[in-house]
């Protein structure tokens, strides 16, 4: 089946139209209409090589939510006519600890990424969201009980959502914890949305003081402005855990020196260069940790829409147009969009 | 109450004898005969001003066992002729929420070391175990229930024991968990020692070939030679847990690397120069964690202690006198000691 999607060529190449494959449905597979994408800051770095491995085209998008348009023999779960999403993955091996655990993201042999692939076995290229349709394995199809219209402000809970959302979860944060968040982009906004939702009193850090009142209406209990010595020093040891959503190089000591004890400061971006170390006193001293966590797998990535649906959580978001997508990446760079771009999948169908 | 001691006056003496005086009997106190003292590297990095703040005159030593000789008049766990024990601390708050949940090394207002106070509400000094007698308020105390002829063995529990011991049940070691004890020295041979006795599967880690069998019989079920990269690459993502008693600074990511999905490399040591930052991926892309841990609280010392005496279980020790502590402080520069020397407190009596 050909498919309109948008991609680039190579690292230096623009974005520009190209007709893609997607498969034939399998007995498994949900064959879903794009409606809306996310724009999430992965697609940027694939796009232009700045990770290793990419390869061209290039078709990116992973906060993907749409419509069933057909449904194969075996799936009972969805229904041509359904809501559902897709997130960062469409495949894994489903037989070692990690898929057992409903932790695919995890998967002893790599989860096959919904673009950039490759795909598990045969090795192949997978193109994602910034395309008109999409056939997906059931097992990682999502289904959506939001509104209709709440459907744009859904998909970037696909990645941002949950990448937030499970170690929120692992963590224990709810009721009777404080809890912190620094960065407040994409991420750390739904870092925010639902720390907050889950009882948490929250407390936000940012370097830009003009994000305080902005970060107190998503949910903020406290805003700290993170280059403010005595700010930072009046929270000492004050908080259970902090989900830190910053991708560059930065001081973990000042977020670690906030931490209670058995505190923990959880990382869900990878830096260009290195963080500088952590201090090995500030970790023994209250038996703190610094630990990372990847997205969130298929059953907690469900939980959590549920949860949003329940609460009327969405992200707060910027639609564009598909032949929007440089001047997109543009903004991103400078940090100029609260909080997502999503594109709007009917301006590419339309092209 | 003037009592004999080895102390030094300031950071380049020499150790020689010096009078000290220790507190009249409190209705909480014990009074203990000191019959052996661990040496620890701690009491070196003290006694020369290698770490902050010390106070002199310098009388270290945290891993002491002796003879119960006076008990105060409230005190109900011990009588005299009892044997008897003092680790790192021998007071704390005890009214913060660290102190109530029995980890007083963790106290929120700090606690009181054995030695080089300060004390808690005084900020007096404190005179550690390089002595003839000690009197410690007897929630510090702990009970011994080895035989007499192991008591010199026991005295590195009460530091090197208890540090390896608190992490390894804090982080669920035991049957059906792999463990790794990087460092086959005063803590590391202890960590493999009680890592197998909880019936874990232990891979000790060394950088030196030469260690490998007696780190099997310490109880190790593998050696890794650390500087060779194939061993090591064999054992990725093999372990759950990873105690690391190397207080230089080494790459952090050589043993993350050896971690399945959520296991942990815990620090127990501080190296003068900060580690080489560990990989944020790394972390990420299996929720790992690296985290540190203090000594350990008086209830769990007490259960170390325990088990300990069950199994029959002490430290690997060379017994010197306290004239030779210089000599001994020399050899431990070299890690020439099998495991950790042990002062025998009788010379100190008989000088």
């Amino acid at each position: 089946m050909s498919t309109k999607a948008y991609a680039v060529a190579s690292a230096e190449a623009l974005f520009g139209p190209l007709a893609i494959e997607r498969r034939a449905l399998g007995p498994e597979d949900v064959e879903i209409d794009i409606l809306y994408c996310g724009v999430c800051h992965s697609d940027l770095h694939t796009a232009r090589s700045e990770w290793p491995g990419t390869r061209y085209p290039c078709v990116p998008g992973h906060e993907i939510v749409g419509r069933v348009t057909a449904v194969g023999a075996k799936v009972t779960k969805f229904s041509v006519g359904d809501l559902a999403a897709v997130g960062c993955m469409v495949d894994s091996c489903r037989r070692c600890l990690s898929c057992d655990d409903g932790l695919e993201q995890y998967c002893e042999h790599g989860f096959t990424a919904t673009y950039n692939g490759p795909i598990y076995g045969s090795g192949e290229n997978t193109f994602g969201g910034y395309s008109e349709k999409i056939v997906v394995d059931a097992h990682f199809v999502l289904a959506i009980h939001h509104s209709e219209t709440q459907l744009a402000g859904v998909a970037p809970l696909l990645c941002a959502g949950i990448t937030t959302w499970s170690p929120l979860k692992h963590w224990g944060v709810g009721p009777g914890k404080s809890v912190g968040i620094v960065g407040i982009g994409g991420l750390g906004h739904m870092g925010v949305k639902l720390a907050h939702a889950l009882g948490a009193h929250v407390v936000a850090f940012t370097t830009s003081p003009s994000k305080r009142d902005a970060a107190l209406a998503l949910g903020a209990d406290e805003v700290v402005v993170s280059t403010d010595p005595a700010a930072m020093a009046a929270r000492a040891g004050s908080l259970d855990f902090i989900l830190d959503t910053v991708a560059v190089a930065h001081d973990l000591d000042a977020y670690v020196n906030l931490l209670k004890r058995d505190g923990a400061l959880v990382l869900v971006g990878v830096p260009a260069t290195p963080h500088p170390s952590p201090s090995a006193g500030g970790l023994i001293f209250k038996r703190r940790q610094v630990a990372g966590s990847l997205i969130g797998g298929v059953k907690e990535t469900q939980e959590m829409l549920d949860f949003c649906a329940e609460r009327g959580i969405v992200a707060d978001i910027e639609t564009i147009a598909m032949q929007q997508i440089e001047t997109a990446y543009a903004r991103m760079l400078k940090n100029d969009v609260k909080y997502r771009f999503v594109i709007d999948m009917a301006t590419l169908k339309a092209a």
